[in-house]
């Protein structure tokens, strides 16, 4: 079982287009920051400083599948909420599920895989992905 | 078939992100831009002209699924090689493959669930999937 | 004299750059969201709403003028202070001071003339500046 | 006297807003973008050569200023004239003069204060302006 958080996004005039509706790369802005947010409502500490003690860099995504559901505009606001609905040796599957709480409305929803990264001590420019470190998961769980 | 065009995109310091490489949102910028530019070049006429003439009003996406296979970073020179994979009875499936010719490198591919999409003449808020117009489809294969 | 409303913005990690800073063009995402939001807290009715009863459809941009003081990084919360600096007879000065309350720094400033603006009956693509609506003015104050 | 380069920018779908012209901040994105390939264009090289070479690590912005004047939409193809009008001892004036060359119209101006910067030796984190690099003017000139 994995926690869930919300993450609230006001959408501004500006993050709609022509058709005034939503312009679909914000949301996945939105879906980048949410994913920030729930490893540190998890009390995960700031990459930077996993990095500094374990090597741990990030979450890099590598896969993507996002579903659209509903329109949103300005100024609605959003509800996004995210969990980890999967724990696999070597990545996970990050799950936001974007509502429009006024209307009880499902936005969209995403499934997206990332792994844990940390530097190649050899090549610091090349990241591998490393096995999920378990004192994360437990945080998230 | 489908015919191919390819969209060239200059990624710049600014779509960069800390980590020194295109913040992933920036991807599906320029796909959108992208899949116009597909249909600009096959010879369909703009969306608002069509609005005009037959209501169809454009090419909504309805499911996106993106896989991250190498980094980008400034100023690398982006190919987005943009097609239709699919035709559907009611949607098409417009493939996108961003390459860095440089090095012969795969970036992302992207496969994009789209419709063709009309207004409900008793409620002009309201969209619906029309059938693919074949006028249209002839001119992407 | 005016009214001041705080917008409050979290940097997130997309908003910075490779040199680990907000790149400067969100500030002005960020600024023109603190401009509508300024206008809603004062109770002025939404721009949508007055194009229907009055015909004035919105406050867009002539000129803006930014003072770059400190940077400002992930996951930095910084408040926007918006006000009216002057009001003038067809145009109004909405000055912007961003700051990061956790330092007691002033980020950036904006001071941004903007004026009402209208539809010409003629021809409705073409838009003027109207005299300074008395009623907003008063909300304002 | 200083050169000048011109940076084409096609306007997207996605640049422009519910009112159908370009949203003011993605100006800024293409400025900055202008400023960076007019240095490229003048032979300068790459600021992460500069910094390894001479401790420059770039141009942050401190000032900028900018006129709005007529509007843009998709699919404008604009022209962005970068040129420097001014040197001072330890800043300089870009010039940005945005055009739509199909039109003939210019659709904003503005100027920009940047300075040349480098890291502080005793504290990495702070940069501060250095006097003008006088080879990088040459190639300006």
């Amino acid at each position: 079982m994995s926690k869930e958080f919300i993450y609230v996004q006001h959408v501004q005039f500006g993050d709609c287009d022509p058709a005034r509706i939503v312009w679909f790369p914000n949301f996945f802005r939105w879906i980048d920051a949410s994913s920030r947010h729930f490893f540190a409502e998890c009390g995960v500490p700031p990459w930077h400083e996993t990095e500094r003690t374990t090597g741990m860099l990030g979450t890099p995504l590598v896969d993507t599948h996002a579903r659209f559901v509903k329109t949103a505009s300005y100024p609605d606001v959003l509800h996004i909420h995210t969990s980890i609905a999967e724990w696999r040796t070597k990545s996970f599957v990050q799950r936001h599920r974007v509502m429009r709480p006024a209307s009880g409305d499902l936005i969209m929803e995403c499934d997206e895989v990332r792994i844990f990264a940390a530097r190649r001590s050899e090549d610091p420019k090349s990241i591998y992905a490393v096995p999920i470190p378990q004192d994360i998961r437990r945080l998230c769980e």
